[in-house]
């Protein structure tokens, strides 16, 4: 079991095998990501169709005086065993070694930290500009693919690249035919048209753009890729070097349902099973079944999203059945936001639903293209909570800060399934505001909420108390029943527990009347505090003698923590919240 | 004068007229643009080049049935003339009802408040789909040209459209081959090539993208115009019409000098002399000759703008002096922060200048590409500031509250021009942080500061005092100063002013010691309250009796506002502050 890749320790001991053990090591590194995925998941088809690319680019350029580049970076893992971290896919005790993602500080061959797509021909032109300001030689190779072309990043990175840069600059586009789902957008068209033609099609969108083009048909073919490196390697000007790859390839079930296989939970390697007990309610599961039952009862109502389906649980099936009222636009965050905003316009239903990580790309389009016109779109962010994604490229928890100030906007934070569902429903319907919608991070809990959210920020007294005032946000509500309940049975009196339900709002008039017999207010949000919610309720308070003490995380990007641990460390437990308090009260 | 335009009500009086009398109206409507700009400024060659293409329109499509969007909409001035706002630009005292942007407030032929570039495409997307969905008949156009296409959101839009839609859907490319400055990116080499061939290049980068395609080259040509639109009118499909005009046409110094007069101040018509005062000293003359010593001193120092030389008074001679230590990589925002990461990464010392509005384009790409990375890259945000840009898709007040919350990032803001090299120089030569750099947007005053700003978040104390303190942001610091000397002189006492200097974090230590002998902090900032500064102060003090009371501007978006009148009536007078002040005394 990995013969050769044991003996691998950096790029230099890839450059001393012939053919024949370069295409063992690949089986080696089939072998290791199948050890590392089977047991913590990750990304899978991206990796398992990139395996010859890479060794090709280790064995061919000379890794970290050549500067690799790659996009959204999940499909960096050979690179990564190929580069001293073998440890971290083949050695279960070291899996977290491994951020599954290039990162500076694993390693000098990562230059960048990079989870979000589209990013590489921009960041590889930047250091193509120093190189060439500087007056050094080396080559910069950015590694593009699975769906990442149809960013505006990307777009706008390639059209500079085609007419403003004049050196060496080579950037492979890894086709593989997909995106997280199927692709969409022209571009892929004409990439499957040029590997119809071999790469001789006039038609082609990068020459289009200035960039010179070549294409190479085997990208699976280590031998193949070693000779079209060579080819381009130290070349004097910016060249595209479209590869067709299969994604998944070498894994079976990944090679036949790339789509289902792009990222994985732990599985078992023979029959693919996941290793998860997907029984419980979730949110996902109560949008799913939300946008099936409307669509059919609404032909007005659309779903939009950015290459994000499954975080809608939109399943291919689905989408079949949800046929012209379902618009994956691509990975196209900013196009979909005011493609969302003409459908609103025009009087159609909007419901944009993707993963509030990927939002940040669009505050201006929420902004101008949406708020400024105050058209009704409902965007759905998942994952807006400290307690989903965890790689620090992915967290959720600025989604408060960035976007509820905002003007225009109404940000909801629902606290129970149902309150989920009426605020999806009556924000759908409704034609006064853009909403933004924060999926909770939590169990569904069940208790009964309002069905109009037509009184913009009204908070909801869910127990009306003395002297302590908890304003639980979100899905950190039930964080505030615990506190509740604490404190009553702690301290002997009773405070009052308050919804929020409006992130970024103030409910003047309840917040006035708290001051009457309360002489302290608690704010729970899930997200950092700075910008958020419960900075807006202490400046508020900020000339009156009632004290407000805001728990939230703190403005830091957080990597890969424990977020029960978090939690501990930032005092935000009950029986913390509880001592703070008394020490309030003393 | 204006013998054919005054009979011009509504769209339908254009369809009345011969090819003979539409000459006239683009003269008439020529004749009104010298009117109105040369009183008070604005959008200049953009719609001098566009005459005959909206005339056009108006005669051949049925607005607002048929649904016009015009890209960033600074080029739709004869359009309104079109639509019943002519008095907007032949008579004087109605120059103020009309916005210089589509604006649906004003009229019903106008659907989107639009003035930041390159979302024509899929706001008018959004349109079809929601038309396709309804089942209803209408053309629908986008107009989009000078320099947006480079735009990531148009990019998106245009490779959404050139797979995914399948009706009506006409793209105009009004092809002027100018930006605000020179056009750059490979997009608009293609254009060039196509025009060259009348339309006829196998390369070519709409058909690449799968977009139906047809080229005109008289654009500035009514009767052509017409016939094009009569042939494309009712399409079954998208197409785009490129469409060859000359910015600028018919008034001779704009037609020689694009870039000048893209936009203009009011002028003189004959000499083209602009009725403004350029003597006084400001920012933006303190950052070119700060940029033009910095670049001869070191070659690693390089300015990047995103198609916006002039906010940091780089003019063409002064952009050729820089040589390759300037980059304008045309509309193209998100790809200019990327740029700069990369450029960062590979030890260049990247400064990238442009106006606040347009930054807000890439929240994610400084929170990731740079942020996460730390790297060294230096944002110099120009008009940041209620003072400056008032128009409600171009204010600056936003600035502090959307980035300043972004981890690792540092935002500063400076007070004096003495204040703003020294941080601007500090900026350029760490190699620690990402900066953001608050240009301010009052006049430059002489106050001599510290040229080391490494010890992050300290606070400078510039007048030590008792019960009040002060802290006074960037460009308010001035209104600092005039309130403590007004409430020196009435109340009797001396109290604290400080200038924060650090726009994003505390300085915990001085805060503390400041409730020694404070019992009211008073805070100023040139933005938005939500998730800005002060309300990071008030959270900080929100469990002490220290009474916090913060000054700036709601969440709202203002437009088209007295800047004076404005702080009046949110009460950010010296005079109305000592007043509260007082009250929160007793």
């Amino acid at each position: 079991m990995y013969s050769i890749l044991n003996t691998i320790n950096s790029p230099a001991d890839v450059k001393k095998l012939n053919i024949e053990q370069l295409k063992i090591l690949a089986g080696d590194i089939r072998e290791a990501l199948f050890n590392r995925l089977t047991k913590i998941g990750g990304h899978c088809g991206p990796n398992f169709g990139i395996v010859e690319t890479e060794i090709a680019m280790h064995y061919v350029f000379d890794s970290p005086v050549d500067k690799f580049v790659f996009d959204v970076s999940h499909q960096s893992y050979p690179h990564k065993m190929l580069t001293g971290r073998k440890s971290g896919y083949i050695d279960e005790t070291h899996f977290k070694d491994d951020s599954g993602y290039t990162n500076p500080d694993e390693s000098e061959h990562d230059l960048f930290n990079v989870g979000h797509t589209s990013t590489s021909v921009s960041l590889a032109a930047g250091l193509v500009k120093a190189r060439d300001l500087k007056g050094e030689k080396y080559n910069v190779i950015a590694l593009i693919g699975d769906g990442s072309l149809s960013g505006g990043e990307a777009l706008e990175g390639l059209d500079f690249t085609g007419s403003e840069i004049s050196s060496n600059f080579i950037i492979v586009v890894n086709d593989n035919q997909q995106s997280i789902a199927e692709v969409h957008g022209g571009i892929y068209n004409n990439l499957s048209e040029l590997r119809a033609s071999k790469g001789t099609s006039a038609n082609n969108f990068f020459k289009a753009l200035g960039l010179d083009y070549i294409y190479e048909e085997n990208g699976n073919d280590v031998e193949a890729m070693i000779k079209l490196f060579k080819k381009v390697k130290d070349i004097d000007h910016p060249i595209v070097v479209h590869v067709n790859t299969q994604k998944g390839k070498g894994f079976k079930l990944a090679e036949e349902n790339r789509e289902a296989w792009h990222w994985c939970m732990p599985f078992e390697r023979e029959t693919g099973k996941w290793n998860v007990d997907f029984s419980a309610e979730t949110y996902t599961g109560l949008t799913t079944q939300y946008i099936m039952d409307k669509a059919k009862k609404d032909k007005d109502f659309v779903v939009i999203t950015p290459a994000m389906p499954m975080t809608a649980g939109l399943s291919p099936d689905l989408r079949e059945k949800l046929g012209a009222q379902y618009v994956d636009t691509g990975i196209t965050e900013e196009h979909a936001v005011a493609f969302a905003s003409g459908i609103a316009k025009a009087g159609g239903k909007p419901l944009l639903v993707t993963n509030a990580t990927f939002m940040q790309r669009t505050y201006d389009q929420i902004s101008q293209d949406v708020c400024i016109n105050n058209n009704p779109v409902t965007f759905l962010f998942n994952f807006a909570s400290f307690d989903g994604l965890t790689d620090v490229t992915h967290l959720g928890i600025f989604a408060i800060s960035a976007f509820s100030n905002i003007p225009n906007l109404i940000m909801l934070a629902p606290t129970s399934g149902e309150e989920y569902l009426n605020m999806l429903d009556w924000s759908v319907e409704q034609k006064d505001h853009p909403v933004i919608i924060l999926m909770p991070g939590n169990a569904v809990s069940s208790r009964s909420a309002d069905k109009d959210y037509s009184r913009i920020n009204t908070y909801k007294v869910e127990q009306s108390g003395e002297k302590v005032a908890v304003l639980a946000l979100g899905d950190f509500y039930q964080k505030g029943e615990e506190l509740v309940a604490l404190i009553e049975k702690k301290s002997g009196f009773k405070p009052t527990l308050i919804n929020p339900r409006f992130a970024n709002g103030l409910d003047e008039k309840l917040l006035k009347d708290l001051a009457q017999n309360h002489e302290i207010v608690i704010t729970l949000e899930d997200g950092i505090l700075d910008g958020g919610f419960g900075q807006k309720i202490a400046a508020f308070y900020s000339t009156s003698d009632i004290k407000v003490r805001n728990y939230g995380l703190k403005r830091k990007f957080y990597d890969r923590y424990n977020p029960q641990e978090l939690l501990k460390e930032l005092g935000i437990t009950p029986e913390q919240i509880l001592a703070d308090i008394e020490e309030l009260l003393r």
